[in-house]
């Protein structure tokens, strides 16, 4: 075979992906890999319907994560963690998880020739969830136990074999997603004055908050928002204060009793005078319809409780604020969802012919 | 209610969606109200394991145009359609489609707050295929008819009802779609030698083509790539000569027997002394396995066609040009497919332990 320069030798005018663009403020250094799809610079949309919900000049905008390479803003802190991985000589990483965190790592660690190994409780997800990371080349190993005893073991493999652990406590992870928050940043001009979140494993509130704070401290911006957590009802346990045993929840992507992160969103929360409240699934399923709808955006339910967390406090917004609500991931990536809970059913029956059709359209 | 200023007005520092970004090369004006999600702007990404296969120092990229906001190329044109509709002061808009018209012409209408009209036939697809559609808020109307007497009835519709048709018949959509040829000059700095696409209705080649000699005729590019279309061989009319009644492919989005834009696509290809050639099912399955295992990119099998096509007459290509392969739509459209066509299945039964799991990873 020829040996063929690298494709990437080549400089495009385009956005390089976000260690290329945020390279000064991340930890990498010549050295490291750049592995990349280019992820980040998603769209900052405004949504003028939900503004007009608010009233009293609110301006707000939704932070579309879910346009990231792999459908949620799990690429951001992949490209970190798997560039950091192959610099230092990883052959594989493994992680535990049903959902976005296998497609994202499975994804970037195939682009980099490493091996991928996803954990998953047996029965506990829908095949479905896992089409990305087998269709990426993960190998996907079904144990016979549960969710937390599938991280127990993937810490322990990643202790004892050469093997790098791509799960949050992946310190790389909250890195690359805080960038998310320059991006922010960069678009508006300054920081908003609410950035409302949905609020898992609370390791993305936490990175948006480095993000504001680092931009802050380096001249960036001129003022820090308030950070408003939302979490669903049935998995709380910030909002409660303890650690839910059984959460529930439609929103399967923030369905987390025991957040990894909990003490540095507490912290963020409280230095910024922020709060964290919890919305039911019924707000959430509104607010993902009414995104979708009103605005033209699908988003994952565990996304849409960002807007159904300011739509249920919108009394507290201050007149004329900025406000960004992140939205995570894609709603392509459940839906069943979608099919389940929109309100406009198909009309069947119809006969081909266009009387019937004009009929049926209401003329 | 309070009324808020348009959230538009306000200027980002941002992408702004391919209508600003290219408005001296569309035909809106001033008065044009602009309907924009932020498409466009998607990434070029370098896919160098498959340059590695042709070898020749040949560079290749591919146009990721599944990160537009509903998922896939028609956003581009769907932008345009509806910017025009709502100009021309239109009330509602129709099309007649299966897939991915459906879903962008459901978001884009409902953003600019128009009723969204999508006829399909009835028991002719899988309601999974409808989910965004639905909830982006379309009326969907299920005919007792087929494919063909929907399309007759929408243009019926739209010729004595206030309701604009906005299937690939709407002359604006190739002008939108025109535009992912300047964002490949513009990223590559010239044409690419070769531009590899799937030929469904033939639409897309055709609108790269104008944008390609657009660009050209403006000093834009310094030369015209050779426009090199690849059908699904099930459904491949332009490369056999003559409709298909039943076309069948695996590649839904390419599935087409009559392509709406042939004639064009002909001149297309004449001009740029290109082909057209077939892929089968299976070629389009391994290029769609390789994309996603090789290079972490999850595309529909319609678009994995653009590389089947190019691997499958890579013997032809220049030694040191440069390729690229548009990847009209984003894989989570069609989750099922990725599960059943995965070589890499999930390992069940694994102990709970860390012995078994490091046996089941090789170790």
């Amino acid at each position: 075979m020829t040996l063929t320069l690298p494709a990437t030798e080549r400089k495009l005018n385009i956005w390089p992906g976000l260690i290329e663009a945020y390279r000064d403020y991340l930890p990498v250094t010549s050295a490291t890999p750049v592995v990349t799809l280019q992820e980040g610079n998603t769209p900052l949309i405004p949504v003028p319907t939900i503004a007009a919900e608010i009233g009293k000049q609110v301006q707000v905008y939704v932070k579309y994560d879910g346009l990231n390479p792999t459908g949620s803003f799990k690429d951001r802190g992949m490209t970190m963690a798997i560039s950091k991985a192959k610099e230092e000589g990883a052959k594989a990483v493994i992680c535990a998880s049903t959902g976005n965190t296998s497609a994202s790592a499975a994804a970037y660690a195939r682009r980099a020739g490493l091996k991928a190994f996803v954990l998953i409780p047996l029965g506990y997800v829908a095949l479905g969830k896992l089409a990305q990371a087998l269709l990426y080349g993960a190998e996907v190993l079904a144990i016979e136990g549960n969710f937390d005893e599938a991280l127990t073991i993937v810490r322990e493999v990643s202790r004892q074999y050469p093997v790098t652990l791509v799960n949050s406590v992946n310190p790389y992870r909250l890195e690359g997603q805080k960038t998310a928050a320059f991006e922010v940043v960069d678009a508006l001009g300054d920081a908003p004055d609410w950035l409302c979140i949905p609020v898992g494993n609370a390791g993305n509130i936490t990175a948006y908050w480095m993000g504001f704070c680092q931009y802050h401290s380096e001249g960036k911006c001129d003022r820090l928002p308030r950070m408003m957590g939302f979490q669903a009802a049935g998995a709380a346990p910030i909002v409660n204060g303890h650690p839910i045993t059984h959460p529930e929840t439609i929103a399967t992507a923030i369905r987390i009793g025991n957040p990894a992160s909990w003490d540095m969103a507490i912290a963020a929360q409280s230095a910024s005078q922020g709060s964290f409240s919890a919305v039911t699934d019924e707000e959430i399923l509104n607010a993902y319809r009414l995104i979708a709808s009103q605005e033209g955006i699908f988003c994952e339910p565990a996304s849409a409780s960002s807007v159904a967390g300011l739509l249920k406090v919108k009394d507290q917004v201050p007149a004329g604020a900025t406000v960004v609500c992140v939205l995570t991931g894609n709603g392509l990536k459940d839906p069943d969802v979608a099919i389940k809970h929109s309100n406009n059913p198909t009309k069947e029956g119809i006969a081909a012919n266009l009387d019937a059709v004009a009929k049926a359209m209401g003329f």
